[in-house]
């Protein structure tokens, strides 16, 4: 599977190889010399025990594909989630593909001969939207992803705030201690109540009736079913619930929320826009703003990484 | 009244008058060219409309006392609450002392001719704390202070995270929606449950029995009272869950507690400690540390501040 690309550019520059390891799918791109990523190859994030060595192979095949095609990368951008320490290139901890301490920048470095720019996929996605998306020019920002988790990527005077890896984690963070019981092992975090899953899941669970996605719970309670607007409320109000904290401990001056669920348009911001100036914090109230950059929102930042990597 | 001072110095360097400015009271004091403070003169911080005035007037009289007695401070610190632009040496805004955008480092300098280091009492009490007391060393931190409000000073990578003064506001996070309802309009904030006049509010409203303070609260819990009992858990779980969303969004390594409640010592971090392990976000759990620096870091920071706007 391909897909088109965001009408975006870095500029001119170095030709970089451009690599997204997510959760459940991986996409490959390149970077060119004038600053575009060409179109996307969406492929299965390998999974099992030798997954590392399969990830890095992919990334080497990719790097050796567009040498042959006459496009020899200068750099590799890579970008995978879990727990990411970019400074030293190492990917600290992916639960979901159980990985733990590997040196993904000194591996494919030792395989291509490149410097390799490392980063966590939610906080390079924000990256992107800070330096080439919607909170292009802003200094004190919150990207919030919404889909089936949620994480932020944080910036504080336009610096990331990455905690060594462990910063940003917003969808475990408890908006209500009586709320839906989390993966996590506490009860009424974010995530278990407002994320794309977990908005189809509540419903389900309420009705008895499966949903193919937040997208079609947000359709019913357009059409008039309580029980859909019930949950789809709820979850506005955990987010408010949510942004309000960050109001409160880092006062972001503009939160973007990217994601699957950000795709609802004025049915979430508008709601949400109101949930969180009834209450925030004595304080300032963050402007909300839609993801701009859009779905390769990792691969565009993978690719700025890519060309700060180059000495 | 004056008080003794922590054993706490910053070595050689310029003498610093140094004054802290709070809600209540505002504390005088100097730093002597080995680094160590003098003696603190506690007076009541002036109210009323010419507010400003009386606080400028009160650090020049304090600059010219030093003078006379032949010890000439090099450079001004001087700390108030509220939204402060440290950068720019103007006090944005205070609720309490009703001001707003006090030019306080012009209006100081142009009547003594020395550099002023300016800056938020908790902010410059938590980097007393990051350089000379409990964080020393440490890069992630959180110093929580919780006397009649609350406050966080946040630092990130051992940098100070302000948001244009906006920041560490953790006293106005929402702990559980369902809360007492706070000063600031929103129901479940941090300070309307666990802060030291919150403590003794709430078990006065729950008794009828007006009490000194929260510490009475405590002794009255140790002595088998279950309605004081009730009150003070119901704080630590608030300060628990206060201290998880710090976890999750910026995950500090380290949370210093100070102000009033962190005296209760054992009585706090023992089930403090264990609360915040029970449900920390899937991540680093941060370790509680009581303050060290005491009573006196707001002054200390402003020593620290004084000698660094020395050119």
């Amino acid at each position: 599977m391909t897909s088109a690309v965001a009408d975006v550019d870095l500029g001119p520059g170095a030709a970089v190889a451009v690599v997204d390891v997510g959760g459940t799918d991986t996409k490959t791109s390149m970077l060119d010399a004038s600053g575009r990523l060409s179109e996307v190859v969406h492929s299965p994030t390998p999974r099992g025990p030798d997954v590392v060595e399969r990830v890095v192979d992919g990334v080497v095949a990719h790097v050796e594909a567009m040498r042959a095609a006459g496009t020899p990368p200068q750099a590799v951008g890579l970008v995978v989630p879990g727990i990411v320490d970019s400074e030293r290139g190492v990917a600290v901890h992916s639960e979901n593909l159980g990985w733990r301490d590997v040196p993904y920048r000194e591996l494919i470095t030792a395989r291509t001969g490149l410097p390799v720019g490392f980063g966590h996929d939610v906080a390079t996605a924000g990256r992107a939207e800070l330096v080439l998306g919607a909170a292009r020019g802003e200094r004190d920002v919150a990207v919030v992803v919404v889909g089936t988790g949620i994480a932020a990527a944080l910036f504080v005077d336009g610096v990331p705030l990455l905690g060594h890896g462990w910063a940003g984690e917003l969808g475990h963070s408890v908006v209500d201690p009586r709320g839906a019981h989390c993966v996590c092992g506490a009860d009424g975090c974010l995530e278990a109540i407002a994320s794309t899953a977990a908005i189809a899941r509540r419903y389900a669970a309420v009705t008895g009736e499966a949903v193919a996605g937040s997208r079609e719970v947000l359709e019913r309670a357009q059409a008039g079913d309580a029980r859909a607007r019930e949950v789809w409320d709820g979850a506005i109000e955990a987010l408010a619930a949510g942004i309000r904290q960050l109001a409160a401990i880092l006062s972001p001056q503009v939160v973007v929320l990217g994601g699957g669920l950000s795709r609802a348009g004025d049915a979430l911001f508008a709601p949400l826009t109101a949930a969180v100036a009834r209450h925030v914090p004595p304080h300032r109230v963050p402007e909300l703003r839609p993801a701009k950059v859009g779905a390769h929102a990792g691969l565009l930042g993978a690719a700025l990484l890519g060309r700060e990597a180059i000495a």
